[in-house]
């Protein structure tokens, strides 16, 4: 599947800037290209749940990112349709990434498996998203 | 089913206004009796994605809140194991609340299902979540 | 939503007859209309796992019998994209059912809950199953 | 962590002999150790749907089968929690696969991704388990 000349990382980059919640989570997207992505969260306090280890929502909330920017390297737009989030062991790390890779993709629907890993590359949480395909080609974002 | 005298409202939301990440969030946890609970947040700004609608993340967090609320209802710590959430519709309320009741439970695992609804009664999302019933009661939280 | 006036239960027994895997298992659709469909099977031995109970397959595939039916009420081919099961206590019953309902539905996806529960009307299972809608009516199977 | 010495393939294949529903659908164990196992079924008229495809519920049955033969290769025995398929291409294949990995597992939960391929090696579906372990371990077959 050709990839359109705009879904490169620095034009993801930009699409994705208007993300705003992941962006006041403090989450980055640092890679995505041909139904990859990943995305990049420094762990701070506010990051944390009840007891002291990383939230699910923001484990969840990182992986999402890595999910859209994957599927948009397709050169369309598209919605997210469900999720599923597993938990393999607390995350304690000081750096988390969300590697995002095309499982399947047909004309109208794809599906990402995530692993969230921390610094020590040790997977902490499997994410898979499933998305559906709109006509839309991704938009001009201008200059 | 009986739940601990120490597992009503007052003292989850004491319990649970440690969690950093939901309070960050603007997420406030309203209800929780007998395997139920509902929680809220008012949507701002920052709570959106990059197409203007209700960010995935925040949908999911709100949800997580909800379930893990209800799940302690029992009197005892439980842990989040797996959650899926499937999306309905565009957010674009103004208030949504997510609305947890139980579907299952036995000694060890339990079940629950989280609507999530915008200020009109519509669900826009739903979710459920998986959790792990360890043997520790509720902890005592001081005055 | 209409459903076509081919979308009734008699057309969708005839249609759902041509289930060469279902009909093996001894599964009957039974109702079906408006979004909702039930489906049941009476257990027999051969239904059983290593350890006695209903094999998580014969639920599955009776969930799906119910999934599929409540899914072409509205007049149209879908397909099956990913469904999860969940048990909840060990099939023990003589004859068990499968009843779908509607949880959501646009022009191309759908989403259908289905309980599996058995004679005393006590849930063993949960499923719920996501459809994607094709643009064919359903199928002409003459008389 | 170690497998019981009983836990073995041939120890495997006379435990889930006694699977009656599988064996009934004409699904075999062929391969399992440490965490992995595959199962196998040779596709007949008997397991298609209605429109001429491999049934979902059969695929279901044939992965589940891989994903507790996998799970019992630790030498306890386990329970299914909850399962996820997803369909990726439709099944026209003679010869189906369901090949079963580890992908996380502590004291009492464990989770397993079964491909599922055909003849060419082509993934028509991917399952997901969660299974809960029982201080139980494998029993003693005799002779």
């Amino acid at each position: 599947m050709m990839a359109s000349s705009r879904a490169n990382l620095e034009f993801l980059k930009r699409y994705f800037a208007r993300d705003v919640f992941a962006e006041s989570c403090g989450i980055e997207l640092v890679e995505a290209s041909n139904g990859t992505a990943t995305a990049v969260v420094r762990i701070e306090e506010r990051h944390l749940n009840g007891i002291g280890i990383v939230h699910g929502g923001l484990l969840f909330t990182l992986a999402d990112m890595a999910f859209a920017a994957a599927a948009h390297t397709r050169g369309h737009v598209s919605v997210s349709v469900s999720s599923t989030i597993s938990y393999i062991k607390a995350g304690r790390g000081k750096t988390l990434l969300a590697k995002a890779r095309e499982i399947a993709r047909n004309r109208r629907l794809a599906t990402y498996a995530v692993d969230l890993v921390d610094e020590t590359g040790e997977v902490i949480a499997a994410f898979q998203g499933l998305a559906y395909v709109k006509n839309d080609p991704l938009p001009d974002l201008g200059e």
